[in-house]
């Protein structure tokens, strides 16, 4: 690694730590509204942000021209620097260790959502806010790494994957337009957000938790201000559907947004969008049944907490109205379905996503039809586009790598004697960037009783899940630190 | 489906019903031997053998000439047919439904070994070799099967696709190689199977329990005579490491067996023999240290004990020395891993198969190789051999479909109200024919609490494990029925 190299990957740090930094006044500035004892907050980021500012005033002449590999390793560093960027002001202003602040905050800048906290709705007005922040600030980044953006920081995301016949590296200079695509994204990102906020604020909420809440539903991030999460609002139907309709806008390629603002609807027509959506009102109406059949509740409550909590647990945002671990296994079993699956590529959603299943299942029928006709040659075709031979192999390499993921974790965690649904759904919770699982982290419960050792693999298993595992991978192959 | 199609699908199945009937003589002749009341058996064998030989006598004059087509349709009624020859004497001879002497007999068939009798100790000597010698049935066939040696039968056996480019059907005439082949597999077969009951018997067990424990050893099955399985011979060292040893060798390649008669080592030198044999010996030393820390046994007992468990698992035989459920949490995440990995391809195990992983973590290696350096070709080799690009969409559909089906067995006895781990485990273990699972399916345990229904469930996921997915899946195709 030469000098420019370190060089490009302190000035991009420094850029991002200034950029969260700044962010963080929106909690700063609440905590003085509030009068909250925000001392320490306060010197954190009078420090922080001038820390940052002098590095990039040294580096001022250097011009960020990044090899590929240095944004591979930036991206990783990144996350590191985020969990301590979130955890440092955590720790300030709660009493908890550092793991803990360290969980929390990687799990605010994921938009995973998993809390270490026990008692939320008592908590300083600064720290929920401060929460919502790093979910909203995590959002705005994935959704541009995620649409392949910045194909040069992250090569493996699944549209870049999509989007041109070449499936590796290509070092692109961020263009003028690339510029204008990221300013549209983040216009829609933004638009959507207020959009939430005003809805939510008419229909009942006090502002505090309308910001709280739009910034944790666009980031599909799921940390609430209420202990009962959306629960608190049970009974107003007008909060509840607005945050299920939020919910499944921000699972969707945000592409696919901003091409509505030129009156294109062609991007909700996508295969994707069309099974994403059934799945919604399949597993929705078969959970609100089951629901409906073995309570006393009303079908439209049912039908209301149906939708609400696989739309939230589809699009990996982690929100509950009520405690959902109580419909019985049944409804649970179709739950776990949904944290399965995932949202749409180019969203700020986790897991495996639509889009895989949908090659995977047609690369299962082309199988089938060569295992018959065995000198045809079978291609697979997704929107009438083909999907080149290499792309089946990645995603099938990632859906590998998920698993093993999944399943390494879960083990760990199992042979540390927690119960099979703890493991196993604290695993998918986390490497999904979903939040809550079953067992002991079921909707109502928090992640507070795992070890420090526990909570640094369930952080790990966020980042690995958010980053789509390669850009994590490639640092442990042996090419990748060859002449670097 | 013309008529010639069938003349040759019931001429197959009545060769098939003759040929197990004739098998079923060993139980009858034991019977008669230790003077059980088996009248309702006799009568069976007659009018079983009676009816195969008058339709074989209808169709002399036919000659099976199978298209692939007629051959697929086949081998998934024959699974059907083997359940109901096999239930049908177990009704007879002790008082169980239908859906309970199905499951056991497809258990047996496709030598997975789960049982639904409580008390196996005490059952008659004539069911308990009628349910050694199902086994051993079952592990000729699939020998056969799944070297690929029919591969007109069985065009997706995993060993088939890595002998030929092609990976579809090609109607292969059963010529006299083949046939010579085929003899030569059932040879080791049966010589493996008499030298282990020979050496069963010089150490301690007596002749019946011998043969049966050396049916079900060879064949990777794992239905004992003993409540205990193989713990009823705990203190014998010799029967323990001659059990694991042969467990070991049943589960590998039975080509590369008969190329040892002809003095030529090469195929225990694959890699997949190699990770084999790695895999083998790091789960069961780990096992083997997991339990002799937590316990007060002594060393060589933990490591007899581990070994034997780990080499049980890994097979999918599913004997069992102790109660290795009680080994603690940590020990059990080391066999549920060795539960999901499987044995050779071209044996009698079953899962997923080491093979697999191989080609899946190769594709792994290859797609970071990619995304370093995007226009380099990147193939994959396993024993120096180019592995063709669609073999690795072949692997990655398989696993898939594996997931899916364990994922949905799962969630559907969980849905119906059993643990988690329990309905993990028995997914697991009937779909990768094993045996044993965790939870209420322990090594102690049976599956006689399950309803009929879901019986049938695990009986189909038997199958459909058995038959590698593809054969059964192929029902469900379009194109299959298209001109059949
Ligand atoms: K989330
Ligand atoms: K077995």
């Amino acid at each position: 690694m030469d000098r420019k190299s370190i060089k490009n990957i302190i000035k991009f740090l420094s850029l991002i730590g200034i950029f969260v930094n700044i962010f963080f006044l929106i909690p700063l500035i609440t905590g003085i509204i509030y009068e909250e004892n925000i001392k320490g907050f306060i010197y954190y980021e009078l420090i922080s942000i001038s820390l940052f500012s002098i590095i990039l005033f040294l580096l001022k002449n250097h011009k960020i021209k990044m090899h590929s590999k240095d944004a591979i390793l930036s991206v990783n560093i990144v996350w590191i620097m985020l969990g301590i960027l979130g955890a440092i002001p955590l720790m300030l202003l709660t009493n908890i260790n550092f793991y803990d602040a360290f969980f929390e905050s990687i799990s605010g800048f994921t938009t995973t959502g998993a809390t270490i906290y026990n008692n939320i709705s008592d908590l300083p007005k600064t720290i929920l806010i401060l929460r919502s922040t790093m979910h909203w600030i995590g959002g705005m980044g994935i959704i541009v790494l995620s649409t392949g953006l910045l194909s040069i920081i992250n090569p493996t995301g699944t549209l870049t994957l999509f989007k041109s016949e070449s499936t590796g590296i290509t070092i692109e200079k961020i263009t003028p337009k690339l510029k204008h695509t990221a300013l549209k994204l983040w216009g829609v990102y933004i638009l959507l957000t207020i959009l939430d906020l005003i809805l939510l604020k008419i229909e009942g909420m006090n502002l505090f938790d309308a910001i709280n809440h739009a910034f944790a539903t666009i980031s599909t991030g799921g940390f609430s201000t209420k202990n009962e999460s959306l629960g608190y609002w049970v009974n107003n139907y007008y909060i509840l559907w607005t945050t299920t309709i939020f919910m499944i806008l921000s699972g969707i390629n945000f592409i696919a947004h901003i091409k509505i603002l030129k009156g294109d609807f062609s991007g909700y027509k996508s295969e994707e969008v069309k099974w994403y959506i059934y799945l919604i009102i399949i597993l929705s109406l078969g959970v609100s049944l089951i629901h409906f059949i073995s309570s006393n509740d009303s079908l439209f409550f049912a039908i209301t907490n149906g939708f609400f909590t696989i739309s939230s647990i589809l699009t990996t945002t982690g929100f509950a109205t009520v405690d959902y671990s109580t419909w019985g296994q049944a409804a649970i079993s179709l739950i776990i379905i949904a944290m399965l699956i995932g949202g749409n590529a180019g969203s700020t959603a986790g897991g495996i996503k639509v889009i895989r299943y949908i090659v995977m299942f047609k690369n299962l029928k082309a199988q089938i039809k060569k295992i018959l006709s065995p000198y045809v040659i079978t291609s697979i075709k997704i929107d009438n586009k083909k999907i080149p031979e290499n792309i089946i192999n990645n995603v099938s390499a990632f859906i590998f790598l998920y698993l093993l993921t999944v399943t390494f974790i879960s083990l760990y965690l199992f042979a540390n004697n927690y119960d099979a649904l703890t493991s196993i759904s604290a695993a998918i919770a986390c490497v999904g960037n979903i939040g809550p699982g079953f067992g002991h982290v079921g909707p109502v419960d928090n992640f507070s009783f795992f070890s420090n050792t526990q909570k640094i693999i369930l952080s790990i298993g966020m980042i690995i899940g958010r980053l789509e595992f390669y850009t994590f991978l490639l640092l442990f192959s042996r090419d990748f630190w060859k002449k670097f």
